[in-house]
């Protein structure tokens, strides 16, 4: 540092400054510190990419939802290990729109994060390439890159609906409706696809008027539940998405006349207290997180394995709803 | 944006390119362009605070936990002003750590955010005297700043906890245990404040082992709450401090062969739907975020209104567990 500060011109303290990004250096000075750190090679620590321009070293996380309760462990996980490797983690939104996830993946790259994790609201992240490109390092979770080859750390959502359906269809029930997010969101299709399986394989036919995807608005899947558990024919037992749709079909079911069946992907909070108590396929949040944040600082200290696509278990979870025979 | 390439010497494509923050530009260049952007008072819109530096607007948010779902809706709140301003929104948790509150605010800083919505973990803000003396607008939410004067908009927790505490009164209780957050957050001794005044209000003592402050980890409220419901004198009713708080609490009182009047600040999802139903004094956490927000704003695009404390109402909402009496 004292190098830096001779070559620079500068106190010790106005280094320090440049180095932590703190506030009362004129962009000249700044300039100037900078370029005698570029020219001198300091580093805070032996970690070029942690510490591209000296900067604290800083990840962005990407989720889709800030209100979706799934992701607090989830970042939770991530600050904790961003902590442990003394990163700040920097968090944004892109409320599943895929150009607002572009807008934002691309305003933390100019405020220059060192890394970045990425829960795709797009399927399409070839914007990304000239960064991967320059150095910078990303890790998808939760859902796949699209279109480009990166990281990917996912939970088992086929074979985790798959058993949770079965599970359904082993205490008799042979009409299961299914309500998802939208089709355009990879685990929405992932478990549609394992909730088809489950029933193939048990010889059931599924028809049109079972499956609901869409938006994990509660008016929406209210209707779509509401349709599914009436008429002539009504389904006896549901399978819920994820999390979201679960809250809003507890709250359906509740108040029904007759006990219904229900399976939900994800495991939530009070699960276990309400009656029944929902069973649930339950994913591991902060695993997820972990092993992400884990995989993206294994690249930001040096190393460069192939992309690798990790997927987690997941684990079901009988509470009493999903153990409610047809007819009740 | 003509006349900044002329004088850059660049291409438009590389003037939009350095105004919205995009990869691709050397470091020279981008100064030349930042150069010719202050030359001619080049601004994306007529803002000048909100784009400093012509990039992309931003606005930054620290939070406390993560995890907390007391947040979602808040941040939630905030991103949608920010959207409606045309600005991102960058997170950050302090984790309830006043050091990594004033790394995190200061990173955030020197990532030139054009605004901060703080919810502080510490008790002395002067260290972003500095930064609001430069341009920045800081509001801070849930809590009070400390040793600096800036906008605060926080709900009523005394009078909350008061009206929470009075109702147990009025079903009878003369024996109410308080569980709450940490004695050093604001929230949690306002609400004690207001546990005590409705106590003493109603002529009732209060013992020393009735009251417990701390940690919100579950089995540190497990055991407060526990030892308030053992012994020769048991309290016949718990206030609990906060949604954490509440939700420890319900599963202690879930394992007690007798029914315990509960009443919880904060409410939280599927409240309604346990057996009983859990009565909270409710704040509106989108308000607050939207309020803070707002405020913010309001700042950013050129007005100085002197700073301003703004408290919320919170609303009772009886649901079963607060409305069971001594002795049930």
């Amino acid at each position: 540092m004292k190098d830096v500060a001779a070559r620079a011109g500068v106190g010790l303290k106005t280094v320090s400054r440049v180095v932590n990004g703190e506030p009362g250096v004129t962009p000249e000075t700044e300039r100037r510190v900078q370029e005698a750190i570029d020219a001198l090679g300091f580093r805070r620590n032996d970690s070029a990419r942690v510490l591209r321009k000296g900067r604290t070293a800083s990840i962005g996380l990407v989720l889709e939802d800030l209100a979706d309760p799934f992701y607090g462990p989830l970042s939770r996980a991530v600050e904790e290990v961003a902590r442990a490797h003394g990163a700040l983690l920097i968090n944004g939104s892109s409320a599943e729109d895929p150009e607002r996830e572009r807008e934002l993946v691309l305003a933390l790259c100019a405020r220059r994060v060192d890394g970045l994790i990425v829960i795709p609201a797009g399927d399409d992240h070839r914007y990304l390439e000239p960064e991967i490109g320059a150095g910078m390092a990303a890790v998808f979770v939760d859902r796949p890159a699209g279109r480009i080859d990166a990281d990917v750390v996912l939970s088992d959502s086929y074979g985790g609906a798959r058993a949770g359906v079965a599970h359904l269809i082993a205490y008799g029930h042979r009409r299961i409706g299914f309500v998802g997010d939208h089709p355009r969101i990879h685990t929405a299709t992932e478990r549609l696809r394992g909730y088809r399986a489950a029933m193939a394989e048990a010889g059931l036919p599924v028809a049109d008027s079972w499956v609901s995807l869409g938006s994990t608005d509660p008016e929406r899947v209210t209707g779509a539940a509401t349709a599914m558990l009436s008429g002539p024919e009504p389904v006896t037992a549901l399978f819920a998405g994820n999390n979201r749709v679960t809250v809003t079909a507890v709250r359906v079911l509740a108040g029904l006349p007759r006990p219904v069946a229900l399976v939900g992907f994800d495991d939530f909070e009070l699960a276990d207290l309400l009656r029944p108590g929902v069973t649930v396929v339950a994913q591991d949040a902060a695993a997820l997180g972990r092993v992400a944040a884990d995989r993206l600082f294994h690249r930001l200290t040096g190393a460069t394995p192939r992309p690798a696509r990790t997927e987690l278990p997941t684990r079901l979870i009988p509470r009493g709803s999903g153990e409610i025979p047809p007819g009740a």
